[in-house]
């Protein structure tokens, strides 16, 4: 037997005991006669003791060992002399009887701490290293916890959890897929999942009535940062619900998960309009954790002379409380973080609102006291606050006053990442304008049900649609989006006509799912999580990576295990192959 | 709102209630004035009543209403006059004062009843509407029961579900990879994994303790009946464990389903080496539920001119109890079953041991009475048994006896679908002998390891080495399979080395793993179950198909949605790929 107890068990109800544990070396401390040995596992870390009673051949074998050796101990449970109050196996030691060398270690290419040595390269290349951190082990202890709250909670409300196939068909639409040569059925190739959709729309129709699954998808993008070809949704739809059924249950989930995993009672999540979300946070993602929300200025700015505004299309404002005592050289700096490209604001407008009941601004030139005034009323500024005021085309200034309320919330520290704000973000567009195609796409999916008093606007201004589609935002993070799916067969072929298909065209993509909905389709909607971002958020990090196993790098490529690789001619050739061989870099 | 209720739940107490259902038309029957329609959902069937009080509107609905429309109906419930004992909701009924269609139906392709009248390929192509019945979609809420189970059981055992990566690399051992192209990185290729072997080894040397994942593996065989491209796997990996730990732990979690699931109670599962298997039931996955073992003969039935047993290497009987009375035309019927390509026994002599005493055998000629009490003694026979005896090549025969056995099996009547024997085979040969490449290959896998006594035999007889490696066996069908691994790097070279690895061949193939083993691999095995098969064995079908989904065909299509498929040429173009065209048959 390998051990009685872990590494993190032992306690001083457990003195006099007589135990065996297996673990890691994490340390070996030598005090006068006396040897110290951190014996670690998953569970948490025992101390040896190894004292001048021990055997020559037990001391011998200790001044063997080197950190990460695996070994199995036993001895007897003792009380500390000096207690260690920060672990909870720190009251009590082990006096070892008997000492087994279970496997050697080359010394490690980096230190197994909380702080570790090892850059990010090296890390990935030893993954398997890396993950006897308790950081990175803590992550996917997380992740673990996090997928069973999350299907014991759907299980309870009657979802089943139902395989969809991964090896489908390849759709031209949306993103590229990952397609897998078929050798039985010669030239001809599977694809990848990009997500389960259309299955789970099938899944409806089959009359499954509530349907979930966490499920691996796979997309073949150029990898922006922190974006992985293969990750993980929570995939979930349910039949005769409206948007309200569906925003309820997952609330319920939502809350349910950070009460189980995280002991926090959320109150009800606010619903915003699209709308509101861009008019107030110029974002589909507002962070609400702070308020601070956009006050239009242009109608009150006008007619000063002031080229920079008269002539903009939206002028907009920041009230950032207590803030007037900002320096030259600080708002300098907010002045360059607008300018800077991924931003693309030209300039920044602030007003200081002193204590004094006094204005100073950057355009006093063109505005008195009493006009600033006008400014402060609307913004809600006190005495002892900073507005600040962008101006320029309508999308691009709110785009960027967005960013830099975020800046503002950070600075003042009004974005804790132990606090937690979710929001529903609701009345998507059901279109948007494509200029490269000129012609309008689906901004969800197809399948996105329009809302009923809408409908008419197709024949007028498909652009002011508005979907029954919507977000689970948390913190300003979109954690999850679904909607109602068109179930009528009749609105669905408008829906396609509008989007630029030909009958042929939606019948060779999606034949089969038209083809089903004439049997019987029941009214249905969904709605998919980002299993990888739901859970670092719970972890409280912004990198999707820690909370991942195996992840790959910006390249799609897993450099411990390399992959992708070369693969044998024959194996290519068995597939009908050739390569078009292309120059490597390296 | 679509419901108040679903269509499962209305019962005598609810009558008075004001209610609203939606679901599918089941069924329409009119009697005199009236219209019944049975209104299904995946809960259950409600009756709902149409009578001569309705208003001309609703009943020119109903007069519309078809087969698989979904409706949504309002009113009353009521006690129901002829009351229907085999449904839940059958003591009451709907009197329907409102009715909307929300989706009509074309008339289906096959009936949606327990029996169709639908053959297996028309119902894959409209598998959303096979799932609609009763005992597809009872066998997927089956397996959502049974996964919710084993992660509740596992969860509490301290085990972490984690998700190892579906694009990996390719590697020439076993089975054939299904591989995809990289565009990212030109020609080179991720595969799909066949199981997550190497990732959970690693799992264990990061120092997760216990792992486990319900995951999908992908495998390019030629299907034979009932294997699939992509399969599921209940995957699980422990650390600091001896073999007994392992089968502990897995036959309580196995007793736990059979409990949970479907309240059965399993007695200790037996433990029969792979010998004895062999040896007493000619399968290394024996059906228990009876006993009819093997009895060798060989002993006691030479020197009597027979040339068939002199002249056979193995002599092996069953004993058929009550079955002396077999007609003449059962027992050609008993050879003839033999005798068929599949089983392959040259014929099949017989011994009735007569009610009075008396035997009668085919081999009369050859053997005495007292001869032949000798074989009934030896098979413990009693009067009014009989006893049936193949000779000829040893493995042959006891394959052939094994068929035989199963075969009388089930004509007694003795392999009940209900009962439930399960049992661990230990002890499997660590290597057998391949004679197409003329050396050892790994019967299990080459990270197996072997019994510490045995290893001395690697340098005499190494076809006798016994593995640390142990199946699950339940009703003769192997459920799971598993193994101690190897962790100590000098006896895994040894182990490549018999294999026929060269050092080179061992680095190019498993260098990451053989990498990862010099930084402390702790001692660890574990076990693999077979998801799909398990699913299918409590639900006593032997067919895996009728528990996915949306299963492939032999030829590893999916006809539903028609994949694989033809790609673009863009596609291809983008990987780097020409294919090289195959006249297509069809």
């Amino acid at each position: 037997m390998y051990r009685t107890h872990n590494c993190g068990e032992l306690r001083i109800s457990n003195i006099d005991n007589e135990v065996t544990l297996s673990g890691w070396v994490q340390r070996v401390r030598k005090l006068g006669g006396m040897t110290f040995v951190d014996l670690r596992d998953r569970y948490g870390i025992s101390q040896l003791v190894f004292d001048e009673n021990s055997s020559e051949e037990l001391k011998n074998k200790v001044d063997e060992l080197g950190r990460e050796y695996v070994i199995k101990v036993s001895g007897k449970v003792i009380e500390r002399a000096s207690k260690n109050k920060k672990i909870p196996t720190g009251e009590v030691e082990i006096v070892v009887d008997t000492l087994d060398i279970l496997s050697k270690s080359d010394t490690p290419p980096f230190t197994i701490e909380d702080n570790t040595d090892g850059g990010d390269e090296i890390r990935m290349k030893y993954r398997y290293l890396d993950i006897r951190r308790n950081p990175v082990r803590s992550g996917l202890e997380l992740r673990h916890r996090v997928a069973q709250e999350v299907r014991r909670y759907l299980d309870s409300q009657n979802f089943l959890e139902i395989e969809t196939p991964y090896l489908i068909k390849s759709t031209p639409e949306g993103a590229r897929d990952f397609i897998v040569p078929s050798r039985m059925n010669p030239n001809q190739f599977y694809a990848l999942p990009q997500s389960p959709q259309t299955f789970k729309q099938l899944l409806m129709i089959a009359g499954c009535d509530r349907y979930f699954q966490i499920v691996k998808c796979f997309r073949d993008e150029d990898l922006r940062a922190d974006r992985q070809p293969e990750f993980t949704q929570i995939d979930c739809e349910m039949s005769f619900v409206e948007q309200d059924d569906v925003l309820n249950t997952f609330e319920g989930m939502t809350r349910h998960l950070f009460k189980t995993v995280k002991d926090v009672e959320l109150a009800d999540f606010p619903k915003m309009t699209y709308a509101d979300a861009m008019k107030y946070y110029g974002s589909d993602k507002p962070d609400i954790r702070f308020g601070m929300r956009f006050v239009e200025l242009k109608e009150i700015v006008g007619g000063k002379d002031f080229v920079v505004f008269d002539s903009a299309e939206y002028v907009g404002a920041i009230c950032a409380e207590g803030c007037a005592e900002y320096t030259r050289k600080k708002l300098d700096a907010l002045t360059k973080f607008v300018q800077k490209p991924q931003i693309g604001a030209k300039g920044l407008v602030y007003v200081k609102y002193n204590a004094d009941g006094t204005f100073k601004s950057s355009v006093d030139k063109f505005y008195a006291q009493e006009d600033l005034a006008k400014w402060a009323e609307a913004t809600n500024a006190k005495p002892g606050d900073l507005i600040l005021v962008l101006a320029g085309d309508k999308a691009k200034t709110q785009s960027a006053l967005c960013e830099l309320r975020l800046h503002m919330g950070n600075e003042l520290g009004l974005r804790d990442p132990e606090v937690f704000a979710p929001m529903w973000v609701v009345d998507f567009p059901l279109l948007e304008w494509d200029e490269d195609s000129n012609r309008y796409h689906a901004m969800h999916h197809p399948f996105t049900s329009p809302r009923e008093e809408d409908i008419e606007l197709f024949n007028t201004n498909p652009g002011e649609i508005r979907a029954k589609a919507y977000d689970l935002v948390i913190n300003g993070v979109e954690i999850g989006g679904g909607s109602i799916r068109i179930h009528n067969t009749e609105l669905q072929k408008q829906m396609f006509k509008h989007l630029g298909f030909s009958d042929e065209e939606a019948e060779e993509q999606f034949g089969f799912l038209m083809d089903a909905f004439k049997y019987g389709a029941p009214p249905h909607g969904g709605v998919a999580f980002g299993f990888d971002r739901l859970v670092s958020m719970f972890g409280g990090s912004e990198s999707i990576r820690d909370f991942i196993a195996f992840p790959k790098n910006n390249s799609g490529r897993d450099v411990m295990i390399e992959a992708p690789s070369m693969v044998a001619d024959d194996q290519l050739k068995e597939l009908n192959l050739n390569i078009i061989k292309v120059e490597q870099e390296d």
